[in-house]
């Protein structure tokens, strides 16, 4: 039986990426104060995978997610999901829109749904707070500062909040991007539309490094959904590369490309490869097929094949 | 007379980055609840600049920065600013370490300080608050449900709270970086060490569109500090890059990368060149200095003054 | 009133190609024993300019072209001249094809008939000569060894010898190329279907610097339609490239390949920009157009207009 | 027992490279009429093997003898020769320099030597001859029109000519390069310093095409010691390149880089390795040697060997 952490508290959208998974709805989901304390109850066998943001939340941990996977014992992406933000607004009960003063919420949700509410709600106060989901706990606390909450459809749904007014984002087709992280042990299948995920150590700071690393994936006709430089840590100016390629280490040209890397980072991490949750395929420019790397392969094969002769002996 | 906006509430790391400022002490500071709206208050004219993270954040609100910048009315980084992350713990009046039960801070300063809260407070639980400074803000509150919190010494001091331990984050070197942005007026002169930063739409998304982006920096032998692409909302696989590359736009390779750049990327867009907050100078190959520069430029002259012939009369 | 030298005798493919040139057939035309005896002649002022093989010469001469246009004093093309290479046979007045035994022509015409010697003359002996033209000036002498020879058909025709077949190269369509060479004084106008050809010494012999050099054309989307390493003479590891690009310097994108090879390879010598024989025209990208470098470069300069405020007082 | 074919007549400097072939001098030796026929020699099994000048021939013939390796059925280069260009001028018995009147050699060995000619015999006449050999060998001939020959010291000797003077060349140290062409039927073993050489056709014809293959050197380590491009002869702008590399393709950079190059065009032909004439040796970076390939390949091949899960069935 499959146990889960997600980054909580319950209601946000990273529980709703989870609940996608075949199985989570019924499995255990624990939720974590931060990305680093969910991918740590993986590392230490407490759960058996986590879920956690990695690109574009509602409610950060970006940046957080990058560095917690980057550092510490091995981790490995099984899926990718993602997430339709959509924005609810709910009201304790008997509110009305014209009544309300504080509205609480996470600050980069305000910041997406402020389009709406300087139209519907322009004399409503903003009050901060840690998660979407914690402002929706808390709306019914006598304590509370705040008589609406920006939320998830999840959460309100669940608390049974009374819902003002759905779909207040400003952009109306914003997905947000969540990954399933397991311990280093397996690895998914080959689907023809996956995605493989690398942490890359900058060998050497000099104009062209970077050109060196990307040119290992240009050079094999592999694209890059996403680069990321990030500082160590140890000191400014030492980086490290995360970035997101299309294709799966069983496809030849990743493989290649792998290797590639390896020689002149050799301190890499391969965070693994899933299949996109967006299904698009990609093309495969024929001199990068697998056919083509094989063909390739036996023709210098063949070449070694031949008797050798020692130089001074020639003539 | 200047005003300031800052990612507030009064306190915060980034309140700290802005009273280095020259002058920002004694000027007029406003704290914003999300960095896009301390950015609007310089687009509407309400302040003359304001300070918010840019990199590594305590409290967030990178991506969010990147975003706003990239989008809507032009904005201009002025200065940067290195702030050294020094955690305290506060606690209420009269209040010893082995009686601490809730700890609030914001998760990522949390994270930060968990070597030391694991080993000094283990017991002690933690609740999220929106950022170091509300956490020290609410302490003191009546209805607060900490009674310690995680905060910068600057909030610490002003607010006069009880200091229970400073330096307790577990990077004993840790900054993090901010940034002044003002409206796209002035150019701070060239020093020699400076930082260029870009935003760079991908023109066309295939192997290889990142390469020619970069290429035009390793070409004119420009390093770059930081990469990142984010997803530009519209929909996803479109992508854009943010880019501080070293060197002002006053040096003849970077004004020479840049016209690379808009010849193959024209929607890209100048968000600065300033002075470095590390003062770290940076290598120039002599190929690419100034001096290389001028006199290329005036040999091609030189040839392009021959007078010409029709060629369909040479003989 | 021009003169010409050409790589002689009278009567070589060399002298055909200068006899496209306006005028050439009425201007003085001064046959050269060596190719680099002919630019001599123009470096001296003796001609006003010579015609010399560049590629796939029947008669030899490219690398010692290249050679010698390389060093010296400076020389410009400035013109490009395409001759079908058509050979004919001609024998000893009444001699039929069974009775040759001596057929005497240049060692890469011979080449370049042989599947029709073997099938047509099979029990033929060949002779070798120095030139093509030199085995027909001969073939009447009493002296001579042979009763036959491959030729051009100019040299055949002037000389009144009897042809016994004609069109007898092995393939059907093979031309080769001459350039008309001149003092640095004068530059070909743009045409739109132009070409420049450059002598680059290799800054430093390393995996890499090959393509620095290149990246300058790749990066500008300037085409290439011949490259030579050469060594320098002076040790063996020491090269230079002699390379043909499409365009013109007057085109933007060439003017700034030209200034990059300049920054990286000072000693480059621009050997001109003249009309392609073959009037073949080349695609221009459209962020490679004199359009886009002139918006590109008014951008910066507007960037550079920006009033400039002191680093030190930004607050 | 080998016998060799080279490029005649006997006495030129192809002769005298294959005469540092060990026991060649014992061996039936063929002399040839044009490098091709050297080459058939060889493929038609009349002899082992040929001699034939590569680069920088006082005879010509290099540009013949690229185009005759790339084309026809495939031969393999096994060794390279370097021979010191010295040249004598001999003349006929009695004969004092301030005599002559007439001197026969070959085109580009009168230019070679042209310095020594204008100080000391400045009214001698030059005298077009096939090769230095030929001039060499007509000198006794009744019917000579040449009173003196400029030849090597070879053919000097060989025909007891008496020697006028000696090292009349212009550059003191000048050599020239040789190969010993087979069939493709054995390879020399790696010695360290190694030369592979590469015949590859350009794949497409677009600005950055040449880039894509030499980028699949450069992202090896491995430097190029010769490139040039040659007209494939079937229409202009359809190109070939032939390239000599570093390396041998048993180290595992070089055979790397084949595989990539056979990827992008899979018509390149491998025209040998063999070892470098001047033994010198070449840096390789610790990213490219044979042990940084084996640990590349090793940690690919680790992360291939973790058991493979449906990518449905995760959760």
């Amino acid at each position: 039986m499959s146990s889960y952490a997600y980054l909580g508290p319950e209601g946000t959208f990273t529980e709703a990426a989870l609940l996608q998974v075949p199985g989570a709805d019924k499995a255990e989901r624990v939720p974590a104060v931060t990305v680093s304390s969910a991918l740590d109850m993986v590392r230490t066998g407490r759960v058996t995978a986590a879920m956690v943001p990695i690109e574009n939340s509602v409610e950060g941990g970006v940046s957080a997610t990058l560095d917690s996977i980057a550092n510490g014992d091995p981790l490995r992406i099984i899926r990718e999901i993602l997430v339709p933000v959509s924005f609810v607004l709910v009201g304790r009960p008997g509110l009305e829109l014209a009544d309300i003063r504080f509205v609480a919420t996470h600050g980069h949700a305000w910041a997406q749904c402020r389009g709406w509410t300087e139209q519907n709600i322009p004399s409503a106060e903003y009050i901060p707070a840690s998660s979407t989901a914690a402002a929706a706990h808390t709306l019914l606390d006598d304590g509370a500062g705040h008589d609406a909450a920006i939320c998830s459809p999840l959460v309100a749904n669940r608390l049974g909040l009374r819902i003002l007014a759905e779909h207040i984002g400003d952009v109306a087709d914003a997905v947000t991007r969540f990954i399933l992280v397991s311990r280093p042990d397996t690895l998914p299948a080959r689907t023809g539309a996956d995605k493989t995920t690398l942490v890359i150590p900058l060998p050497e700071d000099h104009p062209g490094a970077l050109m060196e690393i990307l040119d290992q994936f240009a050079a094999r006709g592999v694209n890059l959904s996403r680069i990321e430089s990030r500082p160590t840590g140890l000191f400014l100016g030492d980086y490290f590369f995360s970035i997101d390629a299309d294709g799966h280490v069983a496809d030849a040209r990743v493989a290649d490309a792998l290797q590639g890397l390896h020689r002149i980072s050799p301190g890499l991490r391969f965070l693994g490869s899933y299949a996109r949750a967006d299904r698009r395929e990609y093309d495969v420019a024929r001199h990068t097929s697998d056919q083509a790397f094989q063909s390739a392969q036996e023709w210098v094969d063949s070449l070694l094949r031949s008797p050798t002769v020692d130089p001074e002996s020639i003539g």
